[in-house]
C-alpha cells in the first residue's frame, strides 16, 4: 500500500547526521512506493515564536488568550498561510516523522515553535470544540503514525536505563505522549542515533542501514502502548483507574504492560 | 543578605497570569531587599532560532557544527551581543527564575531558544573546555539557584501522581535536571499554578500570596536532591553505581532519597 509520509526536520547543516538520516529516509520510503513531503524548518525560515502576529483577526483585541485566539483563527480560516499549509500536510500524511538533534534534552526551538503554532485549538487539541473530550489516542490526528528520529552528541550509555541523563524515551515522554499521542497519533518507539560527535564513516553507514530497516516497518511496527483516554483506563478522563497498578505513580503508568 | 535575581519570562500578554506572577515576584523580592533583573523575551523580541547567524566569525566556514562554533564564539568573544548580555545577567544572578505557560508539556519556543542560544559551550556545558567533566551539579553556573514558575491551562489532577498527563515535575525533568542542574545550579521544586483557564479573582489572589510566601524562602529552601556527577554516585561519570537502587531504572533514580 502506497502511503504519504511527512518528514519535519530541524537542522540547517546539509552534511549533518540528521540531514543524512532525512535523505536516507526519503530514498528508502520512495523505494517502497511511498510519497514523501518535507518540511525543512530552517530552509523554510520557519517562524518559531507564537505571538500576536499569528492572529491577524482577533476575537478579542483587548487581551491575548492564545487558546481562544487559536480556536478563533482555526475556525474562521484566518490563520497565517504558513500554519495552514503545515496543517494541510499533516492531514494529508499517513505518518509523520520529526527528525532533529537533541538540544538540551528536547527539540530545537524552531521545531518546538512548529508544534506551538501548527497544533492549533480545534486541530490538535479542543477537537470539535469539545475541550478535552477527544485527547490521548483520539482527536484530530487519529489514524496517523508518528516517529521521532533523534541524534545525540552524548554516548548511548548516558541515555541508558541507569544513565546519568535519564533514559531517552522517558526524556521524550512530553513529546511522544504529550505532543503526538495527545492529538491521536499512534507513536512508534523513538529511533535514536547516539554519540554523533564521534561517529565514524563506518558507523554512519551502519546507522543508515538500521534506519532503512526500521522504515520498512513504519506502517506495521507496533506502537508504544500508551493508554487511550477514552479506552476505559481513565474513568473520569483525568486519572488512572484505581485498579490499574494500584499505589504506583509516574509517567510510565500511561504505557500498558 | 541582599541577592540578585534574574527572572526570564515568556508570555507577551501583560494581563496574563504569568505576567501577574512576574510582577508579584518582583515586588516581593524587592521588598526583601533583593535586586531583580528581568528578561522579557517577547518584549525584547528575542531571537529564538539558533542558526548560522549566531556565529559571525566561524571556526569552520565549510561545515556548521553548533558545538564547535558555540565554543569558538564563546572563547573568542565573537558571540552576538544579545547572547553575551544574557550570559552576563545569568553570571550576575544568585538565583534564576524561569516563568512561562506550559505549552505542549514544555517551554514556549522563545524560551527554549533562550536556552539553546545562551547555554553556550564553555558557559553551560563543556566548562573549561573539558567536555563532560563538570556537568550535573558542577560547572559554569554552580553556586546559583534556579526555579521554574509554570502555569497550566489544565487542572491539577491531570498533573497529579496518577494524572493522565503525567506528574508535572517528571514532565519537567528534562528542564530541571537537564537544563538547570546540568550547568551546576541548585534547582528548587517547580512552582506551579494549575487550571489558569478557569481561575477566579479570589483564586488568583491566593496564588499570588502563595507565590510571595514561596519566594521568601528562595535562598533557604531545600533544592531537589539531584545527584551530582562528581559526588561519587556515578563512578564512571555515565551510569549510576550498581549498589544504588540495584535493578531499578529511570529518571527518578537521579534524585537521592
Amino acid at each position: 500500500m502506497r502511503k504519504k509520509v511527512l518528514i519535519v526536520f530541524a537542522q540547517p547543516e546539509p552534511t549533518s547526521l540528521v540531514r543524512q538520516l532525512v535523505d536516507t529516509g526519503v530514498a528508502a520510503l520512495e523505494a517502497e512506493g511511498h510519497s514523501v513531503m518535507l518540511s525543512d524548518l530552517y530552509g523554510m525560515g520557519w517562524k518559531a515564536v507564537y505571538d500576536a502576529a499569528d492572529f491577524p483577526e482577533r476575537a478579542n483585541s483587548e487581551r491575548l488568550s492564545f487558546i481562544a485566539e487559536s480556536g478563533h483563527a482555526f475556525d474562521s480560516g484566518t490563520q497565517p498561510a504558513d500554519i495552514a499549509a503545515e496543517q494541510a500536510k499533516v492531514l494529508a500524511a499517513d505518518a509523520i516523522i520529526l527528525a532533529f538533534p537533541l538540544w538540551w534534552f528536547g527539540m530545537p526551538a524552531i521545531l518546538k515553535g512548529w508544534i506551538d503554532r501548527v497544533w492549533a485549538y480545534g486541530f490538535a487539541y479542543g477537537y470539535k470544540g469539545q475541550g478535552n473530550r477527544h485527547r490521548y489516542g483520539g482527536g484530530g490526528l487519529a489514524g496517523r503514525r508518528a516517529l521521532l528520529a533523534v541524534t545525540t552528541g552524548g554516548p548511548a550509555e548516558d541515555y541508558s536505563p541507569r544513565g546519568i541523563n535519564g533514559p531517552l524515551e522517558q526524556l521524550l515522554f512530553p513529546v511522544t505522549h504529550g505532543m503526538l499521542f495527545y492529538p491521536g497519533m499512534a507513536v512508534l518507539p523513538t529511533h535514536a542515533l547516539y554519540g554523533v560527535n564521534r561517529i565514524t564513516a563506518e558507523g554512519m553507514e551502519a546507522a543508515k542501514e538500521a534506519w532503512r530497516a526500521r522504515l520498512k516497518h513504519l506502517f506495521d511496527e507496533k506502537p508504544i502502548a500508551f493508554r487511550a483516554q477514552n479506552g476505559g483506563d481513565y474513568p473520569d478522563h483525568h486519572t488512572l483507574a484505581d485498579d490499574i497498578a494500584p499505589g504506583e505513580s509516574g509517567i510510565l503508568l500511561h504505557i500498558a504492560k
